[in-house]
């Protein structure tokens, strides 16, 4: 939402003062795999969720650069001015990053706001190894950042990185308030951040990532992630020695997708209620093992495939031990079924 | 914000899918006195903070309903459609409290959604003494009360009460990523909150209220509330004893206002350079205090008047001593002004 509202107040300043109402129609691209948050954030901004228009992903859920070609034109024939493109390093379900370098390219050519939600997988920009996945990162104008998720730092820390040097984060959401916001202190005003935020009285967040940083170091923070790596390709090799698991995608993320196909069900790919029985089998063990208490591993639909199990490695404190008795569990939770 | 974002919701549900601009120009009211969130929310939600008039107040800082009636008027005059009243309980400077019968009325008559921003004031309910000054509220159709800051709970603790029954939020706000609030769990997905709200990923603020409450008990928050109002009598009355202090005007509220009157500035309230010497005072102490590590009292000009003091009672350890080292301290830093 920082992104959205600091990229249509850089275009059209008089619309903090005027409202959306004096302005053209406005179009933002996000691929059909983006966080919910777009939408929820541009019915909250007032745009609507018809601003947003749904740019296509190939089969393992990145966004297609050639269709957001494609979306731009199509907006630009509607008669709406085309302003952002939101892409996703990390999306929820399978953990695809989109093809910065590309996506990049268009939004230069077109003049467009590059914003990289970055919410999951920012913190791999910390491994030498994999940072690979972010290459074009650089062009962003914003960045959403979650060292929450995979760097484990206590809810809520997140971080927005701007290109901007202009101090536009003053400009779009000052309020100049007197008497909160002093000028007669007597040190250097500028250094007090409250202006430029949307929230009031808040906690320091990033005091958290700050202290973490110190703590670790670069390299430890960098171990975490790639000890995740390591931990999610253990999981997918031990999951595919195993009779009963079936692998959505390799994943090139931390989100290891896969079927538990429960015995009453193997083999039997070929019925015509195999994918409607297979649906039920998830949520029945999320049952079993939340009221065990030994596990919580999220499942959901996604796309015409039925609820599968998404694993995702992130806690540095998981060892292969854990992986093992995570496959364990699921075959002992789910053998009867 | 949230607030807003119903009202227009409930009004024209459309605006969710298609955006402020299939709308009629809207208009929100709010005191000038308000505090400066409802411009900066208007601004974010693509109203603009020109949708917000400014009703007047009287010399205690509180609404005019008879203005609010202007106000009103003049927004319809100009092709504007009014749809939200915002009243302050407890305003941030002088504490002042909207007389919300007489503004309950206005919006009943003119079918407007009353909006109560009890973010500071909304603890006093807790006080059989002192809730009267909140006489009204329940005709609010959403308040805004922050436990984290009269009750101290630790930041942040905010709660948006509603009278809604239908579950606006949810259509307001949800956007059934079926990825994250699955239909299929074994337990009644009423009770899943996550889709009601704008954000995501976030901490269990709420909690904070509700130990505090099972700890201390209603009776225990209400002896906070009147134990603040108490001692902030106690510094008013200690404060009118001694030479160098003037207050602004006798508190309803917690909030104290007054200046510190520097020996070299009693008796020259004729000088022509009087206000503007005053103005200057409170910075330095400021300054002062803080470089000591002794206190920490916030100052800011308003309206006419120059830089004031402004003591906020509400930890509740504070004790008269406290009162007494205040008053005590400032003689002390400012002996030599």
């Amino acid at each position: 939402m920082y992104a959205v509202n600091l990229a249509r107040y850089q275009r059209y300043p008089d619309c903090k003062q005027r409202g959306l109402r004096a302005l053209p129609p406005l179009a933002l691209f996000a691929s059909k795999e983006c966080h919910y948050s777009i939408k929820k954030g541009a019915a909250f901004l007032g745009l609507g969720t018809d601003s947003v228009r749904v740019v296509k992903t190939d089969e393992r859920g990145k966004m297609i650069p050639e269709d957001l070609e494609r979306q731009i034109s199509l907006a630009e024939a509607e008669g709406a001015v085309p302003f952002l493109v939101s892409a996703t390093s990390g999306t929820t379900v399978l953990g695809a990053f989109d093809p910065l370098e590309a996506i990049a390219d268009v939004c230069q050519h077109h003049g467009l706001w590059l914003h990289v939600d970055a919410a999951w997988g920012g913190s791999v920009l910390l491994s030498q190894t994999h940072r690979h996945l972010l290459d074009g990162i650089q062009r962003a104008d914003s960045v959403a950042w979650n060292p929450h998720k995979l760097l484990t730092a206590g809810l809520q820390c997140s971080a927005l990185l701007l290109r901007d040097t202009s101090n536009l984060l003053r400009r779009c959401h000052g309020s100049q308030a007197s008497y909160l916001f002093q000028q007669d202190k007597f040190y250097d005003v500028a250094l007090d951040t409250g202006d430029k935020v949307v929230q009031c009285g808040r906690r320091v967040d990033c005091l958290k990532l700050w202290l973490m940083w110190k703590a670790q170091g670069g390299q430890g923070l960098e171990r975490r992630v790639d000890q995740a790596f390591a931990l999610a390709w253990y999981l997918v090799e031990e999951l595919k020695k195993r009779e009963g698991f079936e692998l959505i995608m390799e994943p090139e993320f931390v989100n290891v997708c896969f079927w538990f196909v429960p015995p009453s069900l193997r083999g039997k790919q070929e019925s015509p209620d195999y994918s409607e029985r297979l649906a039920k089998v998830a949520p029945v063990l999320k049952e079993r093992m939340v009221k065990e208490g030994s596990m919580m591993i999220g499942y959901q639909p996604h796309g015409t495939r039925g609820n599968f199990f998404r694993m995702v490695v992130a806690n540095p404190a998981l060892t292969r031990a854990d992986m093992d008795f995570l496959l364990n569990e699921l075959e002992r939770l789910g053998q009867d079924l």
